[in-house]
């Protein structure tokens, strides 16, 4: 975690712009409008571990369904901080770049990633009503609602108007979906469908009748979330979704389903507003990275 | 088809603008920026047969999986037009009617629909170079990329700017994602990821050996075809895919696998740029209208 200090941290912002832009903390303040938006991040990763039961996944964190969190992130308008700065003709990305250096690269490199030029974002100095956290990427970081977590860049200096997508590391040769490991394959931008069961936990033993199944649902893009279903042994089951539709974050929806004694397997799966629905089956899923995981959630409980 | 005078024909665009304005086509042409845009038009049904083999779908098409072409569209942007009539606070989404009546809905109604009002789309007056055919929707129709083919109105005559969704019976109570027949169920909106074998057809008789295996592949909203896979017996191997990847419209691909003497199960699935792939079984996606199908497609050839 970089050290950064509140007042003298700077923003720059150039590239194809009329008007290069190098904004203190109090210049955002003071001269865009303030906005807080909900917004789910998750990593490209969240839910490998189900992939590596299919097949090992050498060098990344074995995550299960909880490398995910939606928070209400507070700051201004990506878009704002572009137009005040002028976006020129042939933009068509734009490009950011935090103050956090990676040794992974091979050698010392800042992490970053660009998103398409006209997608909604919010640099965000405020996270659920408080000052960022650090951990958070404080004093400023990019909020992309929809996007795979990478591109949320934190700790954020640099913001770069380009024709073609960012050559950072961390997207011209990491967080791709690749086939195999010798193919460039493409880089992860939006999100898919996805969904998990939060409760029970795998695993799990309870008194058999009525249990309460709680979890987590989200899209990427403009997609909303509109309907999950989870499964006992098969049957399934649609359950209650908590709060309105909002593209780019979660909703959290509960089901209360009759379970026999003996043991069980439960299953999740979502919808979308694209009518996509969960692949059932991680296997036509793997690959080397573990990236992207959407298959249909399964956790074995026992009843008693 | 409802036949119209291109000289007397006026779109009218209205609601949640400052200006009210009655276009003919020759105001579109003279006052706004021509444009051309290559998209795909699919029904919301496409493909509905394979899930007819889980169930019946009564009151519907038996759609294979041709329900779908692909044009270049040439005309206005929406955009630009609701720009000059100049978009009021509040406004969330443009309904468009046709002049096409319906008696489906039980009395006769205009066929209508909406997107979100940022939607990219096109007021089209000509396909594939050439003014657009009657049966296109000549005079003018709306073409929305991305999106189910529902919301590329025909026969255009108005738009409306409005706070919610359209109340239109062919948004409001038809083409809805439902479980069971009673309950409203959801809007369709932007497709997902889906594709198809053209070549060979099922049921076909070939020479075993070299066997080219040819199809489309489409995506909605912004997202763009990245991959294709076809397999022979379940194992797979990547196609080549025609062109640059641009959303809204489909990309055609191509593999050649060699197939020995016997019969053969063919499947196809893609994957888009949010990392999504299609699911396995048609069997989950069933629903009582048949909609949305994107179940991996899968065709059988006897090879001698």
């Amino acid at each position: 975690v970089p050290e950064l200090d509140r007042d003298a941290h700077r923003l720059v912002v150039d590239g194809l712009v009329e008007r290069p832009l190098e904004l203190s903390l109090a210049d955002l303040r003071e001269r865009f409008e303030r906005v807080r938006v909900r917004a789910t991040l998750h990593c490209a990763g969240n839910r490998r571990a189900q992939l590596i039961e299919v097949a090992p996944v050498p060098g990344h964190v074995p995550w299960r369904e909880a490398a995910i969190g939606n928070a209400e992130w507070g700051g201004v308008r990506l878009r704002d901080v572009l137009t005040a700065a002028g976006i020129l003709d042939g933009a068509g990305h734009v490009a950011a770049e935090g103050l956090d250096v990676s040794y992974e690269p091979g050698e010392p490199t800042r992490f970053g990633g660009s998103v398409p030029i006209g997608r909604d974002a919010v640099l965000a100095d405020e996270m659920n009503g408080e000052p960022l956290p650090p951990l958070h990427g404080a004093p400023l970081r990019l909020v992309v609602p929809g996007y795979v977590g990478a591109r949320s860049v934190k700790w954020l200096a640099q913001l770069t108007v380009q024709h073609e997508p960012s050559t950072n590391w961390f997207q011209a040769v990491s967080y791709r979906m690749q086939r195999t490991l010798d193919e460039p394959g493409y880089a992860l931008g939006e999100t898919a469908v996805n969904s998990a069961i939060a409760r029970p936990e795998n695993g799990g033993r309870m008194r058999a009748g009525s249990v309460a199944v709680e979890g987590w649902a989200t899209s990427g893009g403009d997609r909303v979330v509109e309907r999950v279903e989870v499964s006992v042994d098969g049957e399934w089951h649609e359950a209650d979704l908590d709060g309105a539709p909002l593209a780019g974050a979660w909703r959290r929806w509960r089901v209360v389903v009759e379970v026999a004694p003996g043991e069980h397997e439960l299953a999740a799966r979502a919808w979308d507003s694209s009518a996509a629905t969960q692949p059932e089956d991680p296997r036509g899923l793997w690959n080397p990275n573990g990236y992207a995981n959407n298959a249909w959630h399964r956790v074995r409980v026992v009843c008693d």
